[in-house]
């Protein structure tokens, strides 16, 4: 199974009034972190997005959240596909507080392969089969 | 059923390359909506954080997606309570597109009852009756 | 003069660990705010890039901050020309609070007019006449 | 003179429907910097705040735009003390593109030394002096 690990800071711009993460902030990480999950695979979604005219757009997002991010806290998000379907691709984030292991968030994204050769209409469509493997070669 | 409506328009800086919205904006919009639905039934939750020490923390949330937001369209921002337990509320909120009245995004908030006394350990506590009674009104 | 005026509510995802907006988040307000001015005077945005291939990028902005906006405060952003150049258009926003009128904000931002045929080199070019036009009256 | 380097990669959700970060992000990233720069001096922000009820707020900030960041291209972001005066310090931020050393944006934070012992009237005061004497020491 292929991983990939991020690490980051939680900065002042992330807090909420009660000193912790405002979690839409959460969703934000999770996204870039998928990116670069698929670049560590070698898809390049911006790549396929103008020369395929291809994107996995999200269908569905989640997170439990364990315990709060604070201020200058050191997290691990780490990245690695769940399950693929014909259509779809769900990917798993862990966020963890680096000092101490603990699980702070869970989340997932699935996301969904869609034609976007007509912009104002993203169709559903099988994922192609050479990504498919990329995809089961990371499983 | 108590419900509030919020009306808003997508901005420019709501939208991705794609120039549809950035899915962890929508996390953001029914956060606000939220409390304002909790306005709406009468709980102030800066009130209750400084004067009672309670809030009522995320402990999970999820979006699904059905149509992308564009550039300038009006949506309706739709919250009422899902579900009461005993420590949780569960806040949904539906995003419908104002033209056609067609779902963009379903999404809810579950949200526990914390002490914050010892801002350091949220402990998840049963919700007090007064505010109980006030979600089971607006259910 | 034209003015225009956007009415807008501080909300929880707004503020920082002092309870006071966190400052980046003016700049996503007058940035919307510049569209909707722009939609008044009748200057689509969108339109423009698409069929004209011109932006008005941003080449400067700037906020001087007087006093913090706090939860639930109601806003009141203006929005109006300063300054139309061969190239450049500079428009002036001042958010106050409602509830007294004293000016929290005062920012500006200047946008230069660009040439997009070449997404990858955008090039000042001067204000086709038309728009410099609409600014003149608007200003 | 002592500067703070900061590297990141340019995300998915930074950009804007042009394919070009949004400008209110820069913002986000320097204001994290100042933060980052001032740990670097050892100046801890959320214990000048607890412990002596002083913050650094922000009074102006400004950028200027040069070339547009895009899709994972990495960023260097060096933070210097521009100027000290006897209330405030300003923080010169500049962004430059790692792969050709091109500056992007240059931006500041005019922050004032206040007194938050009465969060309600946020109150410009001297800076203190031992305060002043590491910001002259890193200047």
């Amino acid at each position: 199974m292929i991983q990939n690990k991020i690490e980051r800071k939680i900065m002042w711009g992330d807090l909420d009034s009660l000193g912790i993460v405002f979690y839409p902030k959460y969703y934000d990480w999770i996204d870039s972190c998928c990116h670069l999950f698929f670049e560590k695979i070698s898809l390049d979604l911006a790549e396929l997005w103008k020369e395929r005219q291809i994107v996995f757009g999200l269908t569905k997002t989640s997170c439990d959240y364990f315990s709060p991010g604070r201020y200058h806290q050191e997290i691990i998000i780490t990245t690695h596909i769940k399950k693929i379907e014909r259509k779809n691709v769900t990917i798993k984030h862990i966020i963890t507080n680096k000092s101490n292991d603990r699980i702070m968030v869970r989340g997932f994204e699935k996301r969904t392969c869609m034609n976007v050769k007509e912009p104002e209409a993203l169709n559903a469509m099988d994922i192609p089969d050479d990504i498919y493997d990329i995809f089961k070669k990371a499983l």
